[in-house]
């Protein structure tokens, strides 16, 4: 027999009360968020939360994710979130201690999904090693919002001496990228499209500040670290070629690219190259220290597949070059035109 | 003559391409964002900001606005982001150093919009002192979000010897609010419903850091601040009365409502004490020093109608009650039900 009770059915979604920041507001932190997230700071209930923290710099991060569809092969909104801020600290050259969650919330979101996802940010910090510290919820009336976004923000430190950022590349460094590329993005697509490819392709969403954590651990020359996201590695190679002032070639033959996400881009006429990553880092390293970086990254369970795809030039400072499997060269400009809204 | 070039209209909005990661993106961030919120942490362009930070506590705080209408009476969604989240930083008893900004832009949002929403934000966090040092842009299909929606975090340092906290209250305590209630919320509904009454109501929205710190910097014996936002004055002191386990006495004759603000709630049937604040904050303050913290609430420019509205007491632990004009008690729960959504 269908359960008709219209009761029931209202507990069971998110109402605008649950962001009014009244009763049924703190109830939902009490009862759900809490428990979930569970520590010492946020069970505090202020304003914000209070941090013991080392004298030395500290990397600050922001990331809204906006994602379509929520639920994805390989993960949700709720650990896209959390890895991606735990990423983008990492990337300083920092280790990642806190995360701040702020939930936009459509009404009549299913509570089962809030509580799905909250519990893989759960995880997901637990799993890189960071705490939930403080956060927020709003609810904007049906048709306002898209079902949920998240904005997470995160503070790690930087040891002394690590001095990381994309404007420290330099001729004859080599660049790594810590495996395959385009996996979410296209995982994203086939997802929200319902397209039905015989593959097992996923979001590649995945913490990578232990991997950072061994490669600077290491001492070795490290110059740039960076998360090719939104726009792929095409635009994020140009960014660091702008902000460094520097060439870089990239040999076509050299990137790791799945199959199946091959075959989709070239059915669809997408180029992997400016395809989200969720999981995969670039690293710029001097040539005598970059194979050593490379066995580091290898080691780690998000790098197996890392290899070094291209070097740093002084030639055509700011542009990046593909050189063709068939031995051409060709420009790499960053993305023009939004071929994929909402990847993350 | 109208201009009717359709590649000018669409220069002047927001595209789904301004929030690909792409070139778009990148020329946003540099010739719009950038110059308007211009620091050097921002300018590195890396993935997070790299901050100096001395050796103590930190407070981290995060929030989401989504108040509709975007513009309204003493300000717009930008400096209440701002002033939200350096109040809230403030209220941990920090100085707010530095902020987030991660923006959701549906997209045809005009860009001059965008542009006057920015301004403010870079105006609020002069005048509050603090830097943004960090951001992001997401932007979503046409009737995925509604106009635009901010998040703000923010990191402020805790000087030695500070502790306060919501859970610090003890019978005895005077409480302070530091002006009159209700102003936001009732400037937001009227504006909102294209209610014309003949007031010159606004938003009280305002930087309370400087207030803080002369709070702190007195040395005197400081329990708990807190701002009374969303949930209003009756929610927050209910807050406060849990966390605390204390019971708390206001006078409702004691309590500063504007004339015009007391009538519209009386027309429309709100209750003041459950209606947003965005610029003032409430005191628990030992009775003997009560009177000096008062004083010095009364000297900042956001705190010139500041009164002592009740005190806390050993009765009803976790319980409010309000003593009418008349000599009656009434008890103050928290809001139930939601009265305004997206009222910040």
């Amino acid at each position: 027999m269908p359960d008709t009770n219209p009761k029931k059915e209202n507990v069971e979604k998110i109402l605008l009360d649950h962001g009014s920041g009244g009763k049924v507001s703190h109830s939902m932190f009490s009862d759900m968020i809490l428990p979930i997230f569970d520590n010492a700071e946020l069970a505090k209930r202020d304003d914000g939360a209070v941090l013991d923290i080392k004298e030395g710099r500290l990397a600050f991060s922001t990331d809204s994710y906006v994602v379509d569809p929520i639920f994805f092969p390989g993960g949700n909104i709720g650990d896209l979130a959390v890895n991606g801020t735990v990423n983008d600290v990492a990337m300083c050259g920092a280790i990642p201690l806190y995360i701040s969650v702020g939930l936009i919330i459509e009404e009549g979101f299913p509570k089962k999904d809030l509580e799905a996802i909250l519990k893989t940010m759960a995880n997901a910090a637990k799993k890189a090693g960071v705490k939930i510290v403080t956060g927020d919820t709003k609810v904007v009336p049906k048709g306002k919002a898209d079902k949920i976004f998240i904005n997470t923000s995160g503070i790690g430190v930087i040891q002394r001496g690590v001095n990381i950022s994309g404007d420290k590349a330099q001729p004859g460094d080599k660049i790594i990228i810590s495996g395959t590329i385009a996996d979410h993005g296209i995982t994203i697509l086939s997802t929200r499209e319902g397209l039905k490819f015989d593959s097992n392709i996923q979001s590649d969403s995945a913490p990578l500040n232990k991997m950072v954590e061994s490669i600077i651990g290491s001492g070795l020359d490290i110059h740039v670290l960076r998360d090719p996201t939104r726009g792929g590695l095409g635009t994020t190679l140009n960014e660091i070629a702008s902000q460094s002032n520097i060439g870089i070639n990239i040999h076509e033959n050299s990137l790791p690219i799945q199959a199946p996400v091959q075959g989709i881009c070239e059915l669809l006429g997408f180029d992997p190259l400016y395809i989200a990553n969720e999981g995969k880092l670039m690293a710029f390293v001097t040539e005598k220290d970059s194979k050593k970086v490379l066995d580091i990254i290898k080691q780690n369970e998000f790098g197996k597949n890392a290899v070094i795809i291209g070097e740093v030039t002084d030639r055509n400072p700011g542009k990046v070059f593909l050189e063709t499997t068939i031995g051409g060269f060709r420009i790499i400009d960053m993305l023009t035109g939004e071929q994929l809204p909402r990847i993350c």
